[in-house]
């Protein structure tokens, strides 16, 4: 009877819709699981096609091709259980699949019974509901297999797995994009699981970045006592082997009277079945080293989701270089520090396009941060093409007072040349707009709104100088200079502008938007809350009128429980006013 | 026994979110049709909301700010039973709903059951199913409720109404988005309906534009048999009145043994409920005039939505005039055109902005094209600008020869100058690009894609010539000019450019674009009908590769089975290659 299982964890990055690349590094991992003695092997939801691939899935032939890749990993798995998240088809149906594979073969195939369809998920536009909880026996043991949203739904397919199926294994193969605090709602989701299941919890999370979603990896086992065992590194690509210990969770299970009173009680909430494998082979082994858990801390961690969302981005977008305007503000200086620990000094390029208004200090300051970051420093200023569009604009604008349209025309110069540049060189622009900017349309759409990547967008002002504060302490030097973390923003584009002229203090925008955007709470709600009326109400019209302005700007990373995006969405055309 | 109900279908165009501009609608809608003596009145879907109302219907606010404006509505309801659509709210949970209203009261309220999340649809984002097919009997005539989707599913709602609902009339509210040949679809799906059911089928659509979808109208009744009793105006609101001869169908029953056979053997897909309301009184009336149903020939359907598309994007986002840039080719000049049938000539505004590379009858055509839509036409150069650009990017562009740079430069120019405009005087941006550009990302960036609303987006080029031609026919004279017509398309940004130097011809393109978008056929599958393998292949290449530039262009009008925006949800980072 089988005492210990050694379960790998191949917390991989794939890339969507490249079949033949994540069929390639589903295979190392394999091996190097065969390597370490494991028993199974297990990877992220859809790894094969990479998450979400979205209107790929539509295509027949995109389908087909997955098949074949998958048929082909089936034929190249040896002894180690290989458990491999894929989209199967049966009877013109799509189902978000898992297969499982050994020596071989394809075992059995899961399909994903709860679909998300809700946030940034539409799982229900491509997949059936599979219709079977599944579990597993070899070797005596019995597993249970299930995909993301089947494990976060209570009384549902996890419980089923344990009673009546009987798993003592519970393996989940996910694909759960990160937001501030995400990993420990998962934490404490999988924690009640194990517990309410009496089973070991092995939760396997996708990691890297794919256009707005950040996956954060975190891989988690937990023991059916709820501990937390080992956990995966996050915002890498991790191999986590951790040994299961099946004769104490059997003794336990024993001993404890309420375990037996459950196992009698719970009924399914699923049609379920119970596939018996062929036996495998137990290798010897040594014992596991022991992993070093330890989560990073909020700013650590929400840095290091930018950093690899951009760094995704621009690679798996074929990018290598990126431009981005240094205003001297503190928005591009974190956009550009986030972009050096991205993607190294010598692949960012810094652009700094003075005009008439840029006080003293703007270019110094950018120059001083390009300095401190290592990176090329290009100097254009905006005058003589500005002076010469308002000549040619003078006729038409015959008697009309100089007002915003004359702001966005500088904003929309500089989107110009960073475009040019970008043209001529190949370098992607990264544009440096923060949420809350973002959320009351405080920007020049085709102007400091123009480029491929919004690295900040869903990183609220407050939090831009957290983070810039956090990476200065990291650095241990100014590396952010001070006086780009002092000043009053502004956009610079009239004399003596400063943002606060046009909006709310952050110190007060930043909460409204938190309240109205990512918790849908009324006007009369945050107005309950201690803010002052007139300015909650402004906001919520800012934020609505301004929908045109977000839907045609670039994506950028999601942070936040609700981002700008695909996350919300929100009508254009739209008179709803509170 | 009530022998004729006369039903008011009131196909009104609402405004999403503008819940007292719908309410003020439906309640005079219920006016006339009560003038008009009439049993029931019918609205489209979701009427209260309009539709769709997305992200809306997640503030608890909103649905609760509907139900008080649907109370409301009740309350004024006298002797005409009223159908309405709104969001209801049951134990938290958000229901796409319909009303019966009567007398002051609400009688009813039925939950659709069927509900769309596929092409642009996403009602299982917002609303749960309902459970219970109802039908209803008043003064003994049994007519059920049904919801859009509810009737497309054959063997599902409808027939159980009909079987064992005894249905005799069954009233579907609809908002069923227009694209070309849909009319038809609907025709043969309602016709299968009333044949099927031998019930009287009375579908009643939304009319009017919302941001990506036009909804047609064309409401329609068909008869027990099939025949079509009435059709709405296509495009236009309506209030179609139609009396139902229930002697006739009662007769037509008893005498058919196939419907007793029906009868008998038809099980109920769904439960059902059968709900008896209280008499209501059986106003004298003379008969109804003959509606003369003359559906509109393909040409001037499409042209029609986009003109009410343009309108209401327009007029619905609070602007009242727009402003195009005129280059003398076909997509700006039948843009210009739809834009003035919309909207009048007073509020249009073309403006011309020439080159050192165009064509000197580019100038002339645009101009030509402008007094014959009698609109006003400025001329705005933009060699000068752009010599100061490249005087500025000098530096910076030092040894590298000119390339795509300098021609997006120019059309980045034309886009801040119109957004200048806008800004200055507060006209709406219609840009002009058609769906064959669109798709394999033959445009600028901020360039060209610059502004509010793209009318033709969706629209392949070689119907934007048919469209053209179809407009100066119907004008009886040369409204877009003959040269207009016969150059050779160029977006003349180098010496001598034409469209076919960089793409294959149109006549080769659009029908791939067809196989590949709409159809979603593989490379292989469309190289087997006849096409070049290296076209193909590099069509769809250029397709997948521009996801990024279509993402962030404006909205338009949606005219095809499958348009870019929320019908195809392509990830940008993706490395799928056929």
């Amino acid at each position: 009877m089988t005492e210990i299982v050694r379960i790998a964890q191949a917390q991989i990055n794939t890339v969507v819709g490249d079949l033949s690349g994540n069929r390639d590094k589903i295979l190392e991992s394999i091996k190097m699981a065969g390597e370490a003695d494991a028993d199974i092997v297990i990877f992220p939801e859809l790894a094969l096609t990479g998450y979400p691939p979205e209107d790929l899935l539509l295509r027949p032939k995109f389908i087909e091709d997955n098949l074949r890749v998958f048929y082909e990993i089936a034929s190249q798995v040896g002894d180690v259980t290989t458990i491999v998240g894929f989209a199967d088809r049966e009877d013109g149906k799509v189902f978000n699949a898992s297969g499982i594979l050994h020596r071989g073969k394809v075992e059995a195939i899961y399909h994903k019974i709860q679909l998300p369809n809700y946030g940034v998920f539409d799982e229900k536009r491509y997949f059936q509901p599979g219709l079977n909880v599944l579990v597993f026996e070899r070797n005596d043991v019995i597993f249970g297999v299930s995909i993301c949203e089947d494990i976060w739904i209570p009384e549902g397919v996890t419980e089923t797995q344990a009673f009546p199926g009987g798993a003592e294994i519970i393996l989940n193969i996910s694909a759960s994009p990160y937001y501030v605090g995400k990993g420990n709602e998962r934490k404490e989701m999988l924690k009640q699981r194990a517990i309410q299941t009496y089973s070991y919890i092995v939760y396997t999370n996708l990691v890297g970045g794919q256009d707005e979603l950040v996956f954060d990896g975190m891989s988690m086992v937990f023991s059916d006592k709820g501990k937390i065992l080992a956990q995966g590194k996050q915002f890498e690509e991790d191999l986590i082997l951790t040994d299961l210990d099946l004769k104490r969770l059997r003794q336990r299970r024993r001993d404890d009277p309420l375990f037996m009173h459950k196992e009698l009680k719970t009924q399914a909430f699923f049609p379920i079945k119970l596939v018996r494998l062929p036996e495998a082979s137990q290798p010897q082994r040594s014992q596991l080293p022991q992993r070093n858990i330890q989560p990073l801390k909020k700013m650590e961690e929400i840095y290091q989701a930018l950093t690899l969302g951009t760094r995704d981005y621009v690679r798996k977008n074929g990018f290598k270089k990126v431009v981005i305007g240094l205003s001297g503000g503190i928005d591009s200086s974190l956009v550009a520090t986030i972009a050096v620990d991205a993607l190294n000094p010598e692949n960012v390029i810094g652009v700094g396009m003075p005009s008439m208004y840029s006080s003293k200090s703007s270019l110094t300051d950018a120059e001083q941060l390009a300095q401190n970051l290592g990176i090329r420093f290009l100097i254009v200023p905006i005058k003589s093409i500005y002076d010469t569009y308002l000549e040619t604009l003078k006729e038409a604008f015959e008697g009309k007072p100089p007002d915003i349209t004359e702001e966005n025309l500088q904003a929309r110069i500089r989107g110009n040349i960073l475009m040019a540049l970008s043209n001529k060189f190949g370098w992607l622009v990264l544009t440096t707009g923060n949420k809350s900017e973002t959320s009351v349309g405080y920007s020049t759409l085709y102007g400091d709104t123009a480029g491929g990547f919004a690295v900040i967008k869903d990183v609220p002002k407050l939090l831009v100088y957290e983070l810039s504060k956090y990476r200065n302490r990291k650095a241990g030097r100014l590396l952010i200079p001070k006086n780009v973390l002092v000043k009053p923003p502004s956009a610079e584009l009239r004399p003596n502008q400063k943002d606060e002229d046009n909006l709310p203090a952050y110190s007060i925008l930043d909460p409204i938007l938190e309240m109205f955007v990512e918790q849908e709470m009324s006007p009369s709600e945050i107005v309950a809350k201690g803010f002052p009326e007139s300015v909650v109400l402004r906001v919520v019209q800012l934020v609505d009128r301004n929908e045109y302005k977000r839907r045609q700007s670039p994506p950028g990373i999601k942070i936040t429980p609700r981002a700008f995006g695909k996350d919300r969405r929100m009508p254009i055309t739209n008179r709803y006013r509170f």
